[in-house]
């Protein structure tokens, strides 16, 4: 199941600055509307085929994110079409869009686009692939990450300022989205550099209690 | 076969500023090595499928580009190795890709991605599939684009700043490159705005004959 994540993946959309205490700790401008990018599928790092991979001169950095598995298309949603939005996720992951911060950095003095921070091979950790009922609620989840078993990001989905209909309903009106394209909501505070050797780990709750197919354990 | 091209595509990548004077006419730096971006595989608008789609309140440009198609897959290219690379090309196509010149722009002024700019749906009208064999050498080809039947774009490939081998290494020591994937090589001179109703057609010749598989006529 956890191979089919990314043979079955054609795009990776994910949100930028979508809880308010990770754009202040990067100084950012809240956007007024989401913005986001593209990561390829080729960066997507299976359960248990890490390490990831350190391009040499990257500062690297993570992002807990949670990731939606979409079961359905979508194109043109209306942002008050919540159960269509819903009802078009197929399942969920956890993920890591890792960031090549000096040169994500560097992109964003000079106007270029962000695809070679975002985009190595490796530079998405997943969990195995989560079924639906065990996230009754996207928006009522605790995401966490841990380097080196210290806590460095924990915080409730509940945060994000732009929820998951209105994600979806933006993306899908300016790109079709398909049946196992992932959708990556944002990050939480607290994301920060990884050393070489550093050990990763991350993970979803619900009601306090973690998902077993949402672990991740990487070094 | 041209649904192939989409159905068998799972990123693409396009390579910016690779063509002297179409950096002068929009202003921008001449890059030391590279850059590239991507494109979703759902902005791929195959022969016959049009219009293009024009979101409104969007200023649309047209960059003519060779693309390749990946026959094999390509990981850590040495940048002398030309022979991997050439052999690394399935086949070609010609493409446009289509750009939301004012989205970009203001990516560009507040250091955000273009993925927006670039991914809408039907951003990349493609020809047909052109066997490799049509094309024997890649850097030795005229692209053209005609707007209302006016020729706008129309220089030969070996204008290329970075030639071929050049990108394809570049681009798989960030990202690997899989079988069906497509890489865009670079717009010539000559870009320009779309209005509704205006008719683009484009293709590629080679020793001043135009090649079949290679045309587009779209709207
Ligand atoms: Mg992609
Ligand atoms: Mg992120
Ligand atoms: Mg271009």
């Amino acid at each position: 199941m956890a191979s089919s994540i990314r043979s079955n993946c054609r795009k990776i959309v994910a949100i930028g600055r979508n809880y308010a205490d990770h754009i202040k700790e990067l100084n950012n401008a809240a956007p007024k509307q989401p913005f986001f990018f593209l990561k390829p599928p080729s960066s997507i790092l299976l359960p248990g085929q890490g390490p990831i991979l350190r391009p040499s001169g990257v500062s690297l950095h993570y992002e807990v994110e949670l990731g939606l598995v979409m079961g359905k298309g979508l194109r043109n949603l209306d942002p008050q079409d919540e159960e269509t939005a819903l009802s078009s996720i197929g399942g969920y992951l956890v993920s890591i869009d890792m960031t090549a911060r000096n040169v994500q950095d560097e992109a964003k003095k000079k106007g270029l686009p962000w695809s070679i921070a975002k985009g190595f091979d490796t530079f998405l950790p997943v969990s195995s692939y989560i079924p639906k009922a065990k996230i009754p609620n996207p928006h009522k989840a605790d995401l966490w990450l841990s380097l080196n078993d210290q806590l460095r990001q924990n915080d409730s989905t509940e945060l994000m300022i732009f929820r998951i209909p209105r994600i979806l309903s933006d993306i899908s009106r300016v790109m079709s989205l398909e049946p196992g394209d992932i959708v990556l909501t944002g990050t939480p505070k607290g994301v920060g550099e990884v050393k070489t050797g550093d050990k990763l780990k991350a993970g979803i709750r619900v009601d306090g209690k973690d998902i077993n197919e949402g672990a991740i354990d990487v070094t």
